[in-house]
């Protein structure tokens, strides 16, 4: 993320002016955030237990139960021993740590809760899904749902790990390509061979065995493999009107998007992209007898979009079924009005707070919920930097009262 | 605008779904937009003489009176004689025409409207503001306000030609620096130059002479100077609840503006901007002892913002002192929610319908319109185009019946 916020250097050129251009817009906007759960490390993903009780994974290895009353946590034991912590690797650029959670569909029945994460081995690292059950404060009986192999070694950028039940009851999972610059491909790039694990969307039985009904890639693809052409998607959400499963990715120099998924679809990195490449001159393969899909959205700035949920509340009913997105660069948080299943306006809210927004997610009490990540502030090169001076939030949004 | 356009190449990138991701969502958006005039020649600005009388000026050399009701035009005799006329225009990449129309702010009694064209003469073309009395269709006795020295020869960009009446009486008038690259200017930049009449925004008394009270920049001023820096400022308005006047501004690479005017301002070009410059290699030169005022906005993709205004009127309360901004890049149309005097939120409305919006504007009734210029439609390079096909309209636009 440091390299994408380097993207930024022409607020630079603004004169000392930009700092008014860039002050905190929290205390005017027409929406309230009410701080929920302070000082996070860096959180990244919420399941709601109850509309009062929420799991919160923090990227930097902790796994938290929140009270959303009183906002106090309790850790949570058990966490894997591979899992990288973000804040104390020793490796340049890891993005590791803990990503995402999802609640077994049935969990009052069965309490298993789903986690992705960063894993270490001899052999370098990768992206880890598993599960256990939940006993108070505890993990127990975990079990390896998917290792997206190859483990590798060097710069690691793009675990991917969003997780979300479908209303089919199986656990779709994001796997990034996990290279930072496309030029680092093999011949078949690792998002179009459908024997390398990285790059690809999957479908799973709650046990991490592949679906019967999922797509064929052929005789030797990764057991699980639901869509291909990805580079970095993060987020991955169920639209409740339709069941129709979205999730966001990351481009390489532009080209954020918003895509639906397809069963058997290929995305098309690196082959196609919306946005540009890291370097000018690079061309991809050509590959024979693909079909790819477009994004339904694609901004034409960077935005760096994570987590994303479909509205359903009752607070903001003109937003009824929107999309909303959170994004890490600048900060920022998007809406998106569908209408027939096409987007016909698009809305950035709370603009320029640098408040970096990982997650969005709706309580089952309706409420809209906001997981921050840290503060933003200008650095000496002209971009935004990492404060590391505020821990993340869980932000409730409401209207304002007027 | 055809080089702007070309900007956007990675649409190519897209596979054959692109045309899809681009199909128009005019039917099926919250927004109502009803064509109200139909068949104009590339309209651009747009007076409201009552809530069913408008003037509208068209690019391709024409100004029509529209009965909104019945959404006849008749046309309007007496434009001056060195008007040029886009589309018969023999310059290469010559942006000229007929601009904008602003009514004079005691019209009922001093029916005179102010126009802004560009002009030709044996040493060129420039931007001119005239005023004439409008009788029924006829101009009569007009008058030159502001010839926005020099006339200069080669290709014709960013005449300019904003026209806006400030709470104080005053003719507020954006004038562009005619160049398409910021190499070609010389040593003391065109917009840097108070000398020189481009890149600047004035103040008028109606006659055209320069009111006593404008700030002062020096001896040899341009006569009637109020802001300078301006590299391609269209669309000029003020906001209602303040009075302050806001204007729009064309970036070189992006750096796409909006600026709140301010007496005396220097708003940068080409020394800062919050764009690139369409060289990489271009470096301005070192001015000593200017302060450079920031934008309130600027957007990280290309928009080209045109005109814009100020919500007043009933029919969406929710949206009441926002404004309004009209882009011609891909078509789109975009709201800004204030706050205290401060952006918050901002929504892109009509997402990739490709319909090039030139202008906003607000009728005495509280209506909101919108006028088009053409359609646009992929180009074989990949990006859009013009289609020529179809006419500007002037829409009308309304919250949906549900």
């Amino acid at each position: 993320m440091l390299r994408m916020l380097a993207l930024f250097p022409f607020i630079a050129a603004i004169s000392a002016c930009s700092a008014s251009l860039l002050s905190s817009s929290q205390q005017s906007t027409a929406l309230t955030r009410t701080v929920v759960v302070d000082n996070l490390r860096s959180p990244w993903g919420i399941a709601f237990i109850d509309a009062n009780t929420a799991l919160i994974t923090e990227k930097e290895g902790g796994l938290v139960i929140a009270d959303l009353g009183s906002g106090e946590t309790r850790s949570i034991s058990g966490l894997p021993a591979d899992l990288i912590d973000d804040i104390r690797s020793e490796v340049r650029f890891d993005n590791g740590g803990l990503f995402d959670i999802a609640l077994d569909p049935n969990f009052a029945a069965e309490p298993f809760v789903y986690l992705s994460y960063a894993a270490k081995s001899d052999q370098g690292r990768t992206t880890k899904i598993i599960r256990a059950r939940l006993e108070e404060t505890s993990l127990e009986e975990a079990q390896t749902l998917l290792v997206a192999d190859p483990f590798t070694e060097g710069e690691f950028f793009h675990y991917g790990g969003g997780l979300a039940f479908g209303d089919d009851g199986k656990l779709y999972v994001t796997i990034g390509e996990r290279i930072y610059n496309e030029r680092d491909n093999p011949a078949l790039p690792i998002a179009q061979d459908p024997k390398d694990k990285r790059g690809k969307i999957y479908r799973l039985n709650k046990d991490g065995s592949a679906p019967e009904d999922n797509p064929d890639f052929g005789p030797n693809a990764a057991p699980g493999l639901f869509a291909m052409g990805i580079r970095a998607a993060q987020g991955i959400a169920v639209q409740p009107e339709t069941g129709d499963i979205w999730f966001s990715e990351h481009g390489s120099r532009q080209g954020d998007e918003i895509n639906r998924l397809a069963a058997g679809a290929n995305y098309g990195w690196p082959i196609v992209t919306t946005g540009g490449y890291r370097n000018d001159d690079y061309t991809p393969p050509t590959l024979e007898g693909r079909d790819f899909t477009a994004p339904v959205w694609f901004w034409r700035q960077t935005v760096a979009p994570t987590g994303l949920a479909f509205y359903t509340g009752d607070a903001f009913p003109q937003w009824r079924n929107d999309l909303f997105v959170s994004g890490l660069s600048r900060g920022s948080f998007w809406r998106f009005n569908f209408e027939n299943g096409v987007i016909v306006s698009v809305e950035e809210l709370f603009v320029d707070d640098r408040i970096r927004s990982r997650d969005v997610a709706v309580a089952p009490d309706g409420a809209l919920y906001m997981l921050t990540d840290t503060l933003l502030a200008p650095s000496p090169e002209g971009g935004l930097d990492y404060t590391g001076e505020a821990g993340g939030q869980l932000l409730r949004i409401s209207p304002r009262k007027r």
